[in-house]
């Protein structure tokens, strides 16, 4: 049975979510729709791209995970299929796939007429504003039906990619702040050493929020495998300045003007 | 394998929901359960008219749609069933389905003593104030499992209607308000003609967001094919007087003193 | 079809609900995931003990319901597996399933070493801040895959608790407040009589918030058999003190200082 997950900023107050997921029990065989989150901030494509980079590395090989944050929609963005990690990934080309797809930048261009052609049972009219029923979904429906993707789409390089772009060595940068007010990096444990400097703060890394006294700072490796900063019994995000793109490096490292 | 929908006020907080997926778990032989939208503001039936309106008419026939939105209940509003395109919408009868229905009026009254007789299985006692656990599911779940809905109900008329009334010719309503603050109203491209004009605005029926400046107001025909307002990179409700019930018109004609 | 349920504080937000689906998805052979709440308040254990009694009551036997509300992971707080009304309950011992276990105290210890035999597929490293994915997700998947918990854990006893404790006969406690404001007690039918008293509010039982005019304060027997506070269209939680922990009892018991 195929998988396929949603991650959205639809929220689930609309019918968004709902007429997406019809597309899908009508045009997969058998198929399993799993929800990873609807409450992404409106247009927040960066905030997608960490949530959809650490939910679909649990997930099975050939799971189809679609992800909607797509303020552009309409406009001349494009619409893609990435493949990474045995999977399929189908949305808007914005950034929303840098956290999965690392350097690489090649994916498949979704194309309607192709798509019109394919998949005779296609809606129309075709919505310029909601390529999430519309487009992407009938594509990812397509994919998990095990269905070749040179059928809809041709070979293209990505053009969308977040603002603050490929990581440098021995440096990391804030990527998320979880609904706990976690402060998330993406500096790996392997760069991190024994202690970490963020918005100067030098913090030593610890294993768990019991390790420091109820409301203390504290840095430890997080189930990324990333360097997190949070408070014990509190919030860090209202306690450091969190701006995501905020340069994090091992201690003792000078911290390069990266932005 | 059935296909059941849920849509509610409930929030995802409580137990209520949850409750509901148990009875369907354990009333439905083969059932495949579907969030279309947990989250509609609590009591707010014009709100859920419009979400399950919007979803519904995106899944295969034979579903199930779920609705429970019923600030009524425990009084004596009716609790129905109703057929529409091929599909059962559950749940009270206080204009919740009217979109859906659009101006036919036959349902199917739920009654709880044929319920009882029906489902040994009922729980008891039967709760005054939960009838999405007790009522609405195992009704669904009953239809789900193709029973015959003669053995649950009998025949009606509802009385239930959302405030605003059928619409008018030329002349459409503000209907719904999204997440993305995009002011929907249920006037059809087919009437719209190529400008609008509602609350004193009179707009150009433009394509999509990047047609204007980001800022701008616009309008074009949304996913449900029918007029709706938007700024783009930005929010309309709070641009235009966004009151659910305020008329819309093609760019031109009076607008009627409707409400 | 194995099921399992969930219940956590991690909001619909961020890629954990996600991650802990994925791990389920991958390692459970056939599953249906049914999500129970997610936006229960952070760390908000009191609130979650009382979702989980009152979804799980619905469910079919041998359901697995993880609940993931952790603010003490990676601490010494043990993870258990218990036994209830023929299902199994995943999750921290911390008083989260104080509802669901009454006053019985005896549950299974899961053990990081004896899951890391039996799973061959763990993931490692294993992270000391999410043992929703790491332990209770795996062992849930084990104990829905119909294995034996004796493998992977040893009987303990439950050291966590509410910090209201078990209910005296004939008192009650304020234990949830929902989504609408309804504040909902422990005092079941059988002890309330006719009439309960509650923060110096005295009120009579009534049936439906319909036998009250709106906007009037009201007493009945919620969903749950319990004695429930409303207010009719409107919120009660703001009109009494909601403290949960507060007594109430029948009306012209005395209200021992309890608390």
């Amino acid at each position: 049975m195929a998988i396929i997950t949603l991650t959205t900023d639809f929220g689930m107050r609309d019918g968004y979510v709902g007429a997406m997921k019809g597309v899908l029990e009508r045009q997969v065989d058998r198929v399993r729709i799993v929800d990873i989150a609807h409450d992404i901030p409106p247009g927040d494509i960066a905030h997608a791209a960490w949530v959809i980079a650490t939910a679909a590395k649990e997930f099975p090989d050939e799971t189809v995970h679609l992800v909607v944050v797509d303020p552009g929609v309409g406009g001349d963005r494009q619409a893609v299929a990435v493949r990474a990690s045995s999977s399929w990934f189908v949305g808007p080309d914005n950034g929303v796939f840098d956290h999965v797809l690392g350097t690489r930048r090649a994916g498949w261009a979704l194309s309607r007429p192709r798509l019109d052609a394919a998949i005779g049972a296609m809606r129309s009219p075709f919505s310029a504003t909601f390529h999430g029923r519309d487009l992407f979904a009938p594509a990812a429906a397509w994919l998990a039906n095990g269905k070749d993707i040179k059928q809809l789409a041709e070979l293209t390089e990505l053009r969308g990619s977040l603002p603050w772009g490929p990581r440098a060595s021995r440096q990391g940068r804030i990527v998320h702040v979880d609904r706990f007010g976690n402060v998330i990096t993406d500096l790996p444990r392997s760069e991190a050493g024994s202690a970490v400097t963020v918005a100067g703060h030098t913090l030593p890394l610890a294993t768990t929020y019991s390790d420091v006294e109820p409301g203390q700072l504290l840095a430890y490796i997080g189930s990324s495998e990333t360097v997190e900063i949070a408070v014990r019994d509190g919030r860090a995000d209202t306690r450091i300045p969190c701006e995501r793109g905020t340069l994090v490096v091992p201690a003792g490292e000078p911290a390069s003007p990266y932005r």
